[in-house]
C-alpha cells in the first residue's frame, strides 16, 4: 500500500457507490421490525380515524345548541342514551338532545361536538353545559390523523416505534424488511496468540447490530494466505469486514489474496485515523479491510462502510444532530488529508467548549468513551486555531 | 378522577421516587450487555495498552540517533531483527540500532521511538531514516489509553458498543447487568371487540424494548373488574403497565380493582397530553396506568414511567439534545398544565422554524411521525406567541 495511491474519502465513496447489491427482504410483524429497514414503501390503505370520533369523555350534541351556554345560564339538553368505543348501533340525536359518550366512540348523527365532563352536569334524564362548544371541539374528525395513500413508511426507511403505532392504526400488521447481513472476521497472529485482545471485532460487529444490520462474526485468522482465503470463504454474508491485516507492513497477506481472486476498488484512504481503509470485491462479494485499531476501525465504519451500505441498497441515513462551540486547543492537519477529532464539549450555548480528546492515536479507546463528539477537519484545512468556532457532530451509538 | 385532584409532574416524580425496587442483575458477555444498563462499576484491572508499543509500522530506533536527519542527509542505522505483535523475545538494541516493528508490537529494550516506513528506506541490512523522530513519536505510552482503576462503566450506565471494546481490551469478558421487566397489558371492550386496533400496546412495549427493558404482552382485556384483576395478577415482570382505561369515564374498572388490592400514587396529571397517567400499586407492584391514545401513552412512558424507572433503579438517563429556532405558530397553554407540543424543524442556525405538527389531539400518530422535537410549555405560561424563540429537545427512539 503505497501512500500516493491514496484516495480521497469523496472519491472513494464515488468510487464505491458503482455496485448495485442484490437484496433479499423477509416479512415480519410490524413489532419485529423495530430497528430494521423497511424494503417497501407502506401507504394508508384507509383514512384514519375511520371516522369521526369523540376525543374525550363527555356528550355529543349541536353546538349550536350551546352558543349563549355559560356557568349562569346553562343549555339544557334531554340525554338519550350512551356510546361507547364497542358500540356499533346507529343512533340519531334531534335538537336539545345529547348522548354520553366515551373517548374514541363514533360521534352520532345529528350531533357535531362533544363537551367536556368537566364542563357539565348531568342530573337523571338532563344534561346542562356550562360553557358555549365549537363546531368539532373535541372530535376526532375522519382521516385527521392518517389519510388514505398517506406513506405512513419509506422504503430503506428505519422503522421505529412510531411506526408501529400507525401501522397497526390502519390495520397493517406485517411489513417487509431488507435483511443485510456482515460477516466479520480478525487477522493477525498476535490476536490468535493472544498477545492482543481481539477488541475491535466485536465493537465493531456491536456498532453495526445497533445500526439494524445481521452480523456474524468468524473469529480471528493467522497470518496465513492459504487460512485467510479460507475464511473469506466461509462467510455466507452479504458483505465482508476484515479487521486488521490493512497496514502498509509485511504481514499483511489480505490483500495478496483479494488481489488474487478479485480486485481493490481502493486501497487506501486519505483520512485520520483510518488511512489503511480499503474496499474491494472478492468472488463477487464487497469485502472491507479495517484497521485493527478501535477508533480507526469505527472512523471507517462510519464514514465508508456504513456510507456505501446506506449507498448500494438506498437506506435513509439518519440524520446528524451538530453543536458549535469554541475550540478549546489547537489541532494541526496534514493537508490532503480529512480528519475525525473526537472532542469532548463543555458548558452550553454560547460557552460551549470543544475540547478535543486526543489528536492522535486511532487506538486510544478512552478518547471513544469520554468523547461526546467528532470534530471534522477538511482535506483543505492545515488545521484549526484554538479560539475559533467550530461545528461538532453529535456522537450516537 | 377529579380534575381537581390532578398533581403536577414534578410533585407526580417526587412522590413516586420513594419507591425502592429489589433489583436482579444477570451475567452477560460483553456483546451481549450493549443496549442494557450496567449493574456494577467495571474499573480497568491493568494500564493499557500493557507496554510501551509501536502505533505505526515502522522502525523502533532511538529518537537521539536521528535529531540531523533530512532528507540529504539520513541518519544511517544497522538493522537487528524484526518485531511482530506476537513477538515475545526481549531485544537488546544499542545506539545506531533499529529494530523493523509492526503496530502494536513492544517497544523493545533501548529504543523510545519509531520512524514510519514512508520517513525511511531499507537497503540490506542498512536503514536510511530522512527524518528527525521525537522521543515517543508513533509510540503508545503503557496506560495512555487506559490507567489502572480507570471506571470504564458505570453503575446504572447503558452499555455502548465502545464499552465492548474497552472492557475487551482490558480482559473483561462478561457483566453484570441489570434485568428489568415489564409486563404490559390493555383493557377496553373496544379493542377486544376490534372496534378500535389495539396500536398503542405495541407502540410502547417497543418503545421501553427500545430503552433496553425486557417487555412481555399480556394482549387486551375486557371491561370487567374480575379480568382486569386475573391480568395484573398473571403479570410477572417487575413493572405493570396497562394503557386504556384510565379516563374519567365509568368504563373505568381498573382504578376500583386498584384502590380494593393496592393503592394511588396519583391519579391524573396536570400535563397535556397524558392528563388521565396514574400510579400506584397492585400486590406491591408498580403500576402505570396511561392513556390508550399513542401519543397521550408516549408523553407519560418518557416523562413519568421512564423517568420513575431510572430514578428507582439508579438508571443514567440519556443526555438530551436542544436545539432552538422561531416558533412559526402561536400556542396556547392551559395554566396550571404543562404541555408537550410536537413540533417539526424545518431550516437551520438563526433560521430554523419550530412548526407545531398539532396542538391537540392526543391520538394524532401522523404528528409522532412526523415530528422532530417536543417543545415543553411551562405550567406558568399561557402560551407562547408566534415569532419567538424557542428550546426544543430532539425527538429520539
Amino acid at each position: 500500500m503505497e501512500l500516493k495511491s491514496f484516495i480521497g474519502l469523496d472519491e472513494a465513496i464515488r468510487k464505491g457507490m458503482k455496485y448495485k447489491p442484490r437484496y433479499k427482504s423477509e416479512r415480519v410483524s410490524v413489532s419485529a421490525a423495530v430497528g430494521r429497514y423497511s424494503a417497501e414503501d407502506v401507504v394508508s390503505p384507509s383514512d384514519f380515524p375511520r371516522f369521526d370520533r369523540s376525543a374525550m369523555d363527555g356528550y355529543a350534541l349541536r353546538s349550536e345548541d350551546t352558543i349563549s351556554s355559560s356557568k349562569t345560564n346553562p343549555s339544557i339538553f334531554r340525554l338519550k342514551g350512551k356510546l361507547f368505543p364497542s358500540s356499533s348501533e346507529a343512533l340519531e340525536v334531534e335538537k336539545g338532545e345529547a348522548v354520553k359518550i366515551m373517548t374514541g366512540s363514533m360521534i352520532p348523527n345529528g350531533t357535531d361536538s362533544v363537551v367536556m365532563l368537566e364542563d357539565s352536569s348531568e342530573k337523571g334524564n338532563e344534561l346542562r353545559v356550562y360553557v358555549p362548544v365549537r363546531k368539532f371541539q373535541n372530535v376526532s374528525r375522519r382521516g385527521e390523523d392518517i389519510r388514505k395513500g398517506f406513506r405512513i413508511l419509506g422504503r430503506g426507511e428505519l422503522v421505529e416505534p412510531p411506526h408501529v403505532a400507525a401501522l397497526l392504526e390502519c390495520g397493517i400488521e406485517e411489513v417487509n424488511v431488507l435483511s443485510i447481513s456482515i460477516g466479520i472476521f480478525s487477522t493477525g497472529d498476535e490476536l490468535v496468540s493472544g498477545t492482543v485482545r481481539n477488541s475491535t471485532q466485536p465493537f465493531i460487529q456491536a456498532y453495526f447490530r445497533k445500526k439494524g444490520f445481521e452480523t456474524v462474526g468468524y473469529g480471528v485468522v493467522s497470518d496465513n494466505e492459504e487460512l485467510i482465503e479460507k475464511a473469506l470463504n466461509r462467510v455466507e454474508e452479504d458483505l465482508i469486514i476484515v479487521t486488521g491485516g490493512t497496514g502498509p507492513g509485511e504481514m499483511d497477506l489480505l490483500p495478496a489474496v483479494i488481489e488474487r481472486k478479485g480486485r481493490f476498488v481502493f486501497r487506501g484512504l486519505r483520512i485520520r485515523p483510518g488511512r489503511t481503509t480499503s474496499f474491494g470485491f472478492y468472488n463477487r462479494k464487497p469485502v472491507f479491510m479495517v484497521s485493527g485499531l478501535p477508533v480507526a476501525a469505527l472512523i471507517a465504519s462510519e464514514n465508508v462502510i456504513l456510507k456505501l451500505i446506506c449507498e448500494w441498497y438506498k437506506l435513509i441515513q439518519e440524520t446528524k444532530e451538530f453543536r458549535t462551540g469554541i475550540l478549546a486547543r489547537s489541532i494541526v492537519n496534514t493537508l490532503g488529508f480529512r480528519s475525525f477529532v473526537r472532542v469532548k464539549t463543555e458548558g452550553s450555548g454560547e460557552l460551549t467548549r470543544v475540547i478535543p480528546t486526543r489528536v492522535t492515536g486511532s487506538g486510544v479507546i478512552y478518547s471513544l468513551i469520554d468523547a461526546d463528539g467528532i470534530l471534522v477537519i477538511d482535506e483543505n484545512s492545515e488545521g484549526i486555531e484554538e479560539g475559533e468556532t467550530v461545528r461538532i457532530e453529535v456522537l450516537r451509538w
